[in-house]
């Protein structure tokens, strides 16, 4: 069932907040938009412990050659999942539950029981040799803010929850976002439960062990335990996380405000030709598959190169040639194509631009359409006030690529805080951020979520 | 020990045809250029005859799918050589023998035993599956001159060989043209003997067992043996082939007369850029390795489009990147170009586009650079007088592919008579030719071997 907030997501962009949303922003905001609880919380956020725990995390799965190999549901993020949860589930006023899609919620409870609770986290999960971050920074950012709360001796009138999402990143089992999608939309769950990893292992059997083990180890350590329904309803979700891109480091800027997920479209390019000698068949009796793929990606790079539109991303990732002989002439070409605009009308223009440049015996695959999906104005207001309130430099901006609060955007108020990305590098061992911006994305986490879920 | 006819081949293109090659011409033409010996041999070529071999050894590795998997030193190229062999080998005047590089000559005797051979042949090797008459029909013509030779009553003066030679593909070992190769140069056997195929079985042990295996069925058959040693003196060297182009089909013409081998030239480009998130990263940021490649790739397949110069033949047959991501940008591309054209400055030409349009991060690699081989002018120009004679129509042209003709050319004087290739395909099951295009070609192999081997 999908709860009566969800049609917020469908409002145009720049919209007037939800009440659910801006709620607490307007109970708890004092004389030029300081609250002073807000405030408190934030300024308890403490760098060095922030530093201890996403340093710690990176042991699980981390590679000694550099970089952290952390696949979803693997022993590595099991591990990683436990040892995040330890130093809260046992504090009292916390519990700790495990819903069918393996996402795991560790709640800091609130005085009013009858609300629902403000989320935040990201994944554990990492690619198949990742950097430190991605993902981990959300949930380790998340858990600051609890200590954050504890330290300041701060209570809520909402639950917080820090949900660590499974699967984000598709490369164990493909696609990624299973965990949020499932908790947004539940009937999604039956299609992700038989994909299998190249190991032969399906999601559903390494789905089972996760909830397993986190029954054990909350049995064995004492841990309070919570039934975690998917769907259950959401009061917001605010989720931090490294920009994964160079912008906020161009513009020296400590935070961004993640207005929308810009809109991609995938597209598979096939090119049929004729096998021939290279040495015996002369140009003009040929039908070169690469040569006519060549042409097409050189048109469609061009275009994106020239258009004058910085906002548009084009992407030629993979190619393949068959049969791959330097003395043959190529019979078939693949070549993928990622699309990125937050207009649709940029997709439609490339799209139209593939139809008119595609060869004779060629064909389009659109192997997925995602729509921009616009954050909660409210929410992203929020956030803007937060930064101000701390007095860190900030810029509204669009996230280029995926992340779980994609799927949550359709289903609770949504917004992102980004921290900037040295050189832009991510999914790469030298992923890499200062503490110092670490911290900063993390206080304006921690006045979001004490706004969010309002003082006791 | 090179023999003193080997300068030969570095006499300019169209030169006055060596003594060595001429005189069996000069000396047998009548009036109106007929020689009456070359004609009466030439018609007893029998198109059933050869029809008939040819599907036979078709069925040396046929596959029931269609086409013919006989990779060099097979058991199935082993039995294929044997039975192609066991026809001649029995009858009177006939000696058989194979030599260092497990080449097999089968020689039908000269009345002068003091007079080099002219050889004839090529390959029974193919590709891993390949059709039925690269290579095959040129040993197949060869024996159907000494059928007709045969059948024809007819004598000559000089011995006449018709040579198997080993592993012309390159497909199990690489590189191709190992048997001509040490029969015109032998200092390179050496090299050859050590090259492991997929499996680790050297070349130096399949030569040793097709040794052994053809010296045991000469004394079981009890075949007249004799011993060839690599380089031996030879008159002359022609071969036929299908053409394995379009150029004779698209011109209606019957037989090809091979001025020359096209020289050719391989690259590989190698283009570095730096891995990126396809959503996270402008356009402006990135050092896209594929764009890169894309756009030089563009540049040279449009130079060889665009410059007017039909005998240009460019071909970019390998492309590999990486990591082959679709949501990542590239961070190596690498690609290989296949260049041909009978005129070095053309190459250059390409090669300096090569240079000139190399983007920053990218090397380029020459792979080979094989110089245009051209064959002797008084060989083409008897190839010429066959065809005239027998009033077939014909053509000079050049060789896109490599043949067993091309190291041999540096050895004796040397030429190649091209049939007809349908469609022009090749290493390909569909690979064939109308027979009555092979007989026509076999028809003007028995005139050229009959004059260069002159009636007794």
């Amino acid at each position: 069932m999908r709860p009566a907030h969800r049609t917020h997501a469908a409002l145009p962009r720049g919209a007037a907040a939800p009440a659910t949303a801006g709620e607490g922003a307007a109970a708890g905001t004092g004389p030029a938009g300081v609250d002073p609880f807000a405030a408190r919380v934030a300024r308890a956020v403490d760098p060095a412990r922030l530093q201890a725990r996403q340093r710690g995390l990176a042991a699980h799965g981390g590679v000694a050659t550099g970089g952290v190999a952390r696949q979803a549901l693997t022993e590595e993020e099991l591990a990683a999942r436990r040892w995040l949860a330890q130093d809260f589930a046992v504090r009292p006023g916390y519990r700790i539950g495990i819903d069918a899609a393996a996402n795991v919620h560790l709640r800091r409870e609130g005085a009013d029981p009858s609300l629902a609770p403000v989320l935040t986290g990201s994944h554990v999960d990492t690619q198949p040799l990742g950097g430190w971050l991605d993902g981990a920074f959300g949930v380790v950012a998340g858990l600051e803010v609890f200590a954050a709360l504890d330290a300041a001796g701060a209570r809520t009138r909402r639950p917080i929850d820090v949900v660590m999402w499974t699967n984000e990143e598709g490369s164990r089992f493909a696609p990624g976002l299973m965990g949020s999608a499932s908790y947004a939309e539940p009937a999604r769950l039956a299609q992700f439960l038989p994909v299998a990893d190249a190991a032969g292992v399906r999601f559903e059997t390494a789905r089972d062990a996760a909830v397993a083990d986190l029954n054990e180890a909350a049995r064995r350590e004492g841990w309070a335990w919570m039934d975690t329904p998917l769907a259950a309803p959401v009061h917001a979700y605010i989720e931090a996380h490294i920009e994964q891109g160079p912008v906020l480091e161009a513009l020296g800027l400590q935070v961004g405000c993640v207005t929308a997920i810009q809109g991609v479209r995938w597209f598979r390019v096939v090119i049929a030709g004729r096998s021939a000698h290279a040495g015996t068949t002369p140009l003009a009796a040929r039908d070169d598959a690469q040569a006519k793929a060549v042409h097409m990606a050189h048109a469609l790079l061009s275009h994106a190169e020239t258009c004058g539109d910085e906002r548009l991303r084009l992407t030629i990732g993979r190619w393949q040639c068959s049969p791959g002989s330097i003395n043959t002439v190529a019979d078939q070409v693949a070549f993928t194509v990622d699309a990125r605009h937050p207009e649709a009308a940029a997709l439609d223009t490339v799209q139209a631009l593939m139809e008119r440049c595609l060869p004779a015996g060629g064909r389009i695959e659109l192997l997925q359409d995602k729509p921009t999906v616009h954050f909660d104005a409210g929410l992203v207001a929020l956030a803007r006030q937060a930064c101000a309130g701390l007095g860190l430099s900030h810029h509204d901006m669009l996230s280029g690529a995926f992340h779980d609060a994609m799927p949550m955007a359709a289903f609770c108020p949504t917004a992102m805080l980004f921290a900037p990305s040295i050189g832009g590098v991510s999914h790469h061992p030298a992923e890499d951020t200062q503490i110092d911006d670490l911290a900063a994305c993390t206080r304006a986490l921690a006045w979001c979520l004490a706004e969010l879920a309002g003082p006791a």
